[in-house]
């Protein structure tokens, strides 16, 4: 396994920066690789992992100006993240962000690093919702809450002025709310923004075997994405569209608001990625696709040194001029 | 390196049809793999695939109702694709085709299939020219015949009513024509569909080593593609935009028309895709993408029998609705 691990170390393209080329380069991370034996062993690992994911977030929103403060949305605790400059265009928008770490990890601040870059670099006002994880709060409480957390935010927001956006499985979230507001008959937001979403918790989709050892991100399905699906999903179907929004019906992908989806081509869920492009195509959905060179799993969107970040919040913002500002 | 590429021989996912699973899964051509000695040697090969090709072209037109004929635009042979079918909507419209085949393969009738499959399924009259080739006629030949052909064609039918459409080298000229036309004030078509394009005749482009041997058409830049390197560009400088598009200057991008992309997961040109494809947005063009789950190189175009093949002329079609039909 080792010797197969290693004939999959590329170098980086010659197109990429420097700062970008040493995480496309760097050793893959042991967690991911191996993941946890059971559920429980979560619980101290992503404790450990929110206070100093929390405390980077905290610094950074600092850095840039991002004021983050606390607040709830129907019950349900979040962020509100507000940019040093709000323009009078964008004053009345609003960004419902909901962070990634496979329904595992991300507790409190340690969820708002992609909110924060998002507000500085293109000036939004992002809540970002906090909702509950497994292994304490499995399937469904992470999306019943990021759905309460929407409802009662239309409360106060016009959909027409909201976009929902994540990566990973925040990404999957992002989709999931939509097959939520479509079967609820709730409105829909103006836009979504789905990351490389875990869009397939099952182990199917090229990618998941492809681009095994080649992302050095997620590294494999076997490792700490096993045991976030045992941790999660446990005995539920994994074709369950609320668990992997690939299998949602076409009826209802047909009512998904223009939808932008994000991939890399080491990304081990590249596969998730365009397969459910293909399907909000097939849907006659507006849906935009783009795949970064040489990328693996999310490693363009917290890299704040690499300037491929920051041209994937502009690529962001264009997107959001065509569909929210529009 | 047979070791290595074994390891790399994997099974096709379980959502795609037996047909393209088949495909997926095929032993890689050893023509491909090897390449030829000489330039010289391509002469030959070419010329048997050429006899096989239009022959199996002129059958596939026949049993789907397609008339093929022969014409010249502006000196340069073409062939004029009619469907059985050609709608009111259609009827003044052209796509205007340009093949594939490394600058080496695809003379005569050769060339048409992707034409008569697009012009059969889409309902499209189409016209496909026959350029000259290396290595009788190396750079520019091809591109200088069809942007030729090109300008003819624009003396009988508006811009605004012209698609331009190919396929792996064919998607590279197509990008190559936009630029000619931006370049010399031509006026632009309504769209381009480029897919898979060669759009860096450099070996530069992750996927050149991440998906070596993973795809299973092309296998390798190291084989026959590095044979028509030498063949077709020779001596001259592979970053130039007229041989390598991915490389045109943001401003010529600019004037691009809607512009669609089109790669799939295993595809050793799937950076050459997402690479202009991500230049194109930033150059604030309209760009669209597809990526075809564990499809490796144009393996989505020619496969008559899978459904998977229907699927992606209906995709295009629909791209010509947003675009050339609006």
């Amino acid at each position: 396994m080792a010797g197969a691990a290693e004939e999959k170390h590329f170098p980086a393209p010659t197109t990429l920066s420097p700062e970008m080329s040493a995480s496309v380069t760097a050793a893959p991370p042991p967690l991911w690789l191996n993941g946890v034996a059971k559920p429980a062993d979560i619980t101290p690992i992503a404790k450990a992992y929110a206070e100093s994911a929390a405390k980077a977030a905290i610094d950074m929103a600092a850095r840039y100006g991002v004021k983050l403060e606390e607040t709830t949305l129907g019950g349900v605790p979040a962020w509100v993240l507000t940019p040093a400059n709000l323009s009078s265009e964008k004053a009345d928008k609003i960004i419902f962000h909901i962070h990634g770490g496979g329904y595992i990890l991300g507790h409190g601040a340690a969820g708002t690093g992609e909110a924060i870059l998002m507000a500085a670099h293109e000036g939004y006002k992002i809540v970002s919702v906090d909702y509950r994880m497994a292994p304490e709060h499995p399937y469904p409480a992470a999306i019943d809450d990021a759905f309460k957390a929407y409802r009662a935010l239309l409360e106060k927001v016009p959909a027409k002025n909201i976009a929902v956006f994540g990566t990973s499985t925040g990404g999957a979230m992002t989709l999931i709310l939509g097959i939520q507001a479509a079967e609820a008959g709730v409105d829909m937001p103006a836009a979504l923004i789905s990351g490389t979403p875990w869009s397939d918790m099952d182990k199917v989709g090229d990618t998941y075997y492809t681009n095994e050892h080649v992302d050095n991100i997620l590294v494999t399905y076997d490792g700490l994405i096993k045991s976030a699906v045992e941790a999660y999903a446990g005995k539920n179907d994994l074709r369950d569209p609320h668990i992997s929004p690939v299998y949602a019906d076409e009826k209802i992908l047909a009512k998904f608001p223009p939808t932008l989806l994000v991939s890399g081509t080491r990304d081990l869920f590249l596969s998730n990625t365009v397969r459910m492009h293909e399907r909000l195509l097939l849907a006659d959905a507006h849906a935009e696709l783009i795949v970064y060179e040489a990328i693996s799993h999310a490693q363009y969107y917290l890299n704040e040194k690499a300037p491929e970040t920051r041209k994937h919040y502009r690529l962001l913002g264009k997107f959001l001029e065509r569909t929210l500002l529009k």
